[in-house]
Formats: structure tokens, C-alpha cells, sequence
């Protein structure tokens, strides 16, 4: 975890935006823009409509990246905005990966994978890439994934010893930020105390043999906004664990709520927000339908570039105590 | 899950055939024979190996699937095999889904994805397609996935709207096959029974609007062979649940075993296979390295076909009593 502890502490912001896109977050000119340049590429009519938000997705991302790239550390990319467009989002999902890398930042795939064995082992290919020495590839660029735990340490080793080998990083599900996060995340143990706390001592665990120089290990937690209290009392019983916290902003996580989060230094968590930043072009009142694309893309950039640093600076304000 | 139980009994076969290629699974002159194909379609020398991998899967799976699908109801592709290799590697997934659509086969995606909110409903696009009406493209061709439970009701709903939308099903992960499974899943709860006892509840009444003619749900449940007891235990506790057995064979589950797990009827459920049958042609002392490709996947054919269909037989005698 020290280079992404580096990034944010060069950058002095503990956040990271999530390049999640939807149809609806990018503007319509911007995806009219591509129609010409996609046609030849598809073998079936009805590949257009999702080739060419594809490649819009792209463009919308890489006007974010260049908008934010000196101002946060990190960038996470949701897979399954991706994945929902088939192949082509793939593609599109690891060229974003790939040029957020090239620009400095530290990529954060957010895949949620977990499987067992030789296909967990399959999985750890995000970070590991194919082959090895002078020809390795690595087709995905990512600098860290997320994992989920219900399948147990054969589910996460494989991550663990590919995070290792390569110099990146694993976060495992620990307390989502979702209302029903509830239903198997919060119930009782006979032996004591929650089940997230459980898996927060499983992820503890996992990630001692991989501690850094910070004092944070390679295997870190995705402990959501909205439980400021559980997250609170999880930094204390996870002292190694770094943090991931989702929720904040549109999900109704605030600043003040993940501070305690933090360790004393004012290190050990990252915050994401999504749609607060890469939406933030909606709420300007500036974006109409006779723009250019060029001119929507110009305003989605600066309007990220604001909501980033906003969020930077309330982040310093309430964890750089 | 009237369609798959439907295939099932038209093969009178209970059985998956899982497709989960490997670089070891594949007879060595099949991917030496793509060497010169691929040359051309990649833009860096290093993405040669990935890419002549992934172009050998799909003719190792087109081999399989061409030699079982006439005694199999169903394969179950592992996306992550697949995904190891990075983009090539998707569009060979998504192309030996399509195949063995068109062959007449039920195609259960193991993707084990699950998330909230909008992005559990991105990753419902492998259910749903892309687009509506005419002009609706399904890049995914699958007609069930498997998810995972961690994050509760909001990240299932989405799956299942998109099943009942589609014809199609849905697994969730309940009790897996593998050694720490325990870790979680075996879990006392204060409440009494165990986590994956308390998650087959949820998935029993996540099931419950979508029932079929055949009084099973679209949401069937995910139950290792590995644990005969244990699942006996939960076809009398999920009436309306089918489930998925992973486990048979390499992972040490047996006919006798499973069949428990079936309902008085023989039905209730279907067995995986992976490596038992896809990798059958490493056993027969057949192969050798002078072999021409085509004659290697020959053998990769017949071998398959043997071991489908002794599976198949030995299913028939433990769950057709």
C-alpha cells in the first residue's frame, strides 16, 4: 500500500474519483459525435448503440482524468459500467485503466471478484497480467482490485501472492455502504460480536505477511461512508488495514462521518465519490444541447475539476486535523 | 428455470459441462497451430501469447461443445479462465456462449459478479443486453449467471428483474465447495443456524415471485458436492430452490453424494463437471506430441464425450431411482 500512500500524501488528498459512466452522465452530443466512427467497426446493426457510448465512455474519462490528474492521487474504475456494454466496454475499461496509469495516477479496479482455486488464481490475472520476465502483458493496468470474502481465504490468497509479486494491492469487502449491506453484513455471531467484524479480522490477518514501510499492509478494506461509527471502531481493530470508503456524496457520506476512518497521522483511508464528480456537470445550469461536444466535454472537465477539489478540501479540513 | 429443467429432462442428464480452458487443459500443437493467425491481429509482439491462447480456447471449447451437445443440456463457461487473459480473452467467452447457444445448449455463465445499486444492475446487462425492442443486442449470450450474496437484497434484485424480463436464472452463491468455505459460510449466528443456512433463507424468498411451472424460481442456489450432508439438509429447507453443484469429481464429490440434493422427482438440480471432462484426454495415455492439432482435438472430442457420458450414467443410477 506505500505507493498509493505516497500518491496521497504528494497530493495531499485522500480521495479517489470513480470513473463509473452511465448513458445518462455523459452528454448526448458527446455520444452523437461518435456515430460515423464506430459504424465500420461493428459486424451487427444493433452493436452501434453500445459501440459507440463505448468509445464515448473513453472520451468522457479521459477529459476527467486530464481535468483531475494533478489535483488526486487515484482513479477507480467501476467494471460493471464497462462490462454492461459486452466486449467493446471491456476494451474501453482497460484503456481507461491504461491511461489514468500513463498520467501518474493509481488505479483502483473495482471488479468485486472472488472464486476458489486455480479460478480465484485466474482472477489474480488483473494484477499478475500473462506471462512473465521480458514478455509479460498486463491487459488490465490496474494497481489494486477489489475482492469479495463470502468464499473464504481460497478466495483471496491467490490475490494476496499477485499483489505481492507485482508491487500492488488487494481491498477486500468488509462493511458495504448499501441499505441491505445489513442482511448478512450485521448478524449476530454465536461466538460474538458482527459478522463484517469477523471478515474485518479475517482481512487483518490476510494482509499480515504483506506489511509495508507505512505500517499498512497490501490487503486493505472497503468499509462504506455511510457507517461512520463502525468505521471508526474498525480503524481501531484493523490498525494495518487501510481503507477504502465508498458512499461519500450522493450516497450520503460526508467529511466529517469518514474522519474517523483516518488513523492519527491523518493516513490509512482513501474516500471515492462517483457520481459528485464525474455528474458535477449536471448541476453547473451551464450544459445545453447546442453545445459542441467539444464544449460539453470542456464543461464535464471543468466541473470535475471543481467537485475534486472541493472534496479535497473538505477531506483536509476534517482529517488533517 | 423451466427451460433448464426442461433441457434436462430431454437429456435425461442432470449434468454441466464446464468449460474452463487453462494453457494446461489445451493440447499444446492446438495453440501452436494459431501461432501465424493471430500475428496480425495484435499491435504489441507481447499480446501474441494471450491472444493465440485465447483463439485456441474457443476452438477447444467449439470441439467439446460439438461432442457433448447432444447428451449435456447445459455448459457453464468460466468467465474467469477467460478473463485472464484480458480483452482477447472476453471475446472468447462471449463467443463460446454464442456457440453453444446456437447448438441448442442452456448457457449458465459462472461470473460470480455482485455490487449495488446501479452497478448491480450493469452487471444484470449479461441477463438483459444492451438496448430494448428491435434493435436489443445481447453481447453475453448466457442464460443464467451466478452471484454472490455478501452484499445482500440490493445487489440480487437487479439479476432477478432482469431473469423474469428475459426468460433467464440466476445462482447465488450459498455453500461453496472449497475448504474455507467454513470460514464464512459455516458461521453460528446468535440467532441459531448457520450463515449459509440464514443466506439459503434469503435466497428461497428472493425466489418466491418468480416461480415456474415446474415450482422452482429463477433464483436457484449455488451448493458444493463437497458437502453431501449439508446439502440434503438444504433441498428440504429451499423447496423452490434449484441448485447448481459444483464439486463433482476433481474437487472429490460423488453421484452418491449429490444425490441428496436432488428432489423425489430426480429433479432439483444439476452437477458440473470441469476439468473431469474437458481435461478427460490427459487420461487416456492417447495423446503425443507428434499428434497433428486437428488430431488432438479429436481426442480432446472423444475423450470428453466418454466422460459426459459416464457421468451422465452414473448420475441416472444415484438420482432416477
Amino acid at each position: 500500500m506505500d505507493r498509493l500512500i505516497e500518491a496521497i500524501e504528494n497530493a495531499q488528498n485522500p480521495s479517489v474519483v470513480g470513473l463509473d459512466p452511465t448513458e445518462a452522465l455523459v452528454p448526448p452530443q458527446v455520444v452523437a459525435s461518435f456515430a460515423d466512427e464506430v459504424r465500420d467497426s461493428v459486424e451487427d446493426e444493433n452493436e452501434l448503440p453500445a459501440a459507440q457510448l463505448a468509445v464515448a465512455y473513453f472520451e468522457f474519462n479521459r477529459a476527467i482524468i486530464d481535468a483531475v490528474a494533478d489535483i488526486v492521487p487515484a482513479v477507480k474504475p467501476q467494471i460493471a459500467m464497462y462490462e454492461a456494454l459486452g466486449p467493446a466496454g471491456i476494451d474501453v475499461y482497460t484503456m481507461t485503466c491504461e491511461y489514468a496509469q500513463q498520467q501518474g495516477l493509481y488505479v483502483l479496479g473495482d471488479i468485486k471478484r472472488g472464486d476458489i482455486g486455480s479460478t480465484a488464481a485466474a482472477y489474480a490475472g488483473h494484477l499478475s497480467g500473462v506471462g512473465a520476465g521480458e514478455t509479460a502483458y498486463d491487459p488490465w493496468h490496474e494497481d489494486a482490485v477489489t475482492v469479495n470474502p463470502y468464499l473464504g481465504t481460497d478466495g483471496i490468497t491467490p490475490f494476496v501472492d499477485a499483489a505481492a509479486a507485482h508491487d500492488k494491492d488487494v481491498f477486500v469487502l468488509v462493511r458495504t455502504s448499501n441499505p441491505s449491506s445489513k442482511e448478512l453484513q450485521e448478524l449476530d455471531l454465536a461466538g460474538g460480536g458482527k459478522l463484517y467484524e469477523h471478515v474485518a479480522d479475517l482481512v487483518e490477518g490476510w494482509g499480515e505477511p504483506t506489511r509495508g514501510e507505512r505500517g499498512y499492509s497490501r490487503v486493505g478494506a472497503v468499509v462504506g461512508a455511510t457507517h461512520p461509527e463502525e468505521g471508526a471502531a474498525l480503524r481501531e481493530r484493523m490498525p494495518h488495514t487501510f481503507f477504502l470508503v465508498p458512499g461519500y456524496g450522493a450516497q450520503g457520506g460526508t467529511a466529517a462521518g469518514v474522519a474517523g476512518m483516518f488513523d492519527k497521522d491523518g493516513s490509512g483511508a482513501i474516500v471515492n465519490s462517483s457520481r459528485g464528480i464525474i455528474g458535477a456537470w449536471k448541476k453547473t445550469g451551464a450544459w445545453n444541447e447546442s453545445m459542441s461536444a467539444d464544449q460539453a466535454l470542456d464543461l464535464v472537465a471543468s466541473a470535475a475539476r471543481d467537485a475534486a477539489a472541493d472534496m479535497r478540501d473538505d477531506l483536509r479540513v476534517s482529517v488533517y486535523r
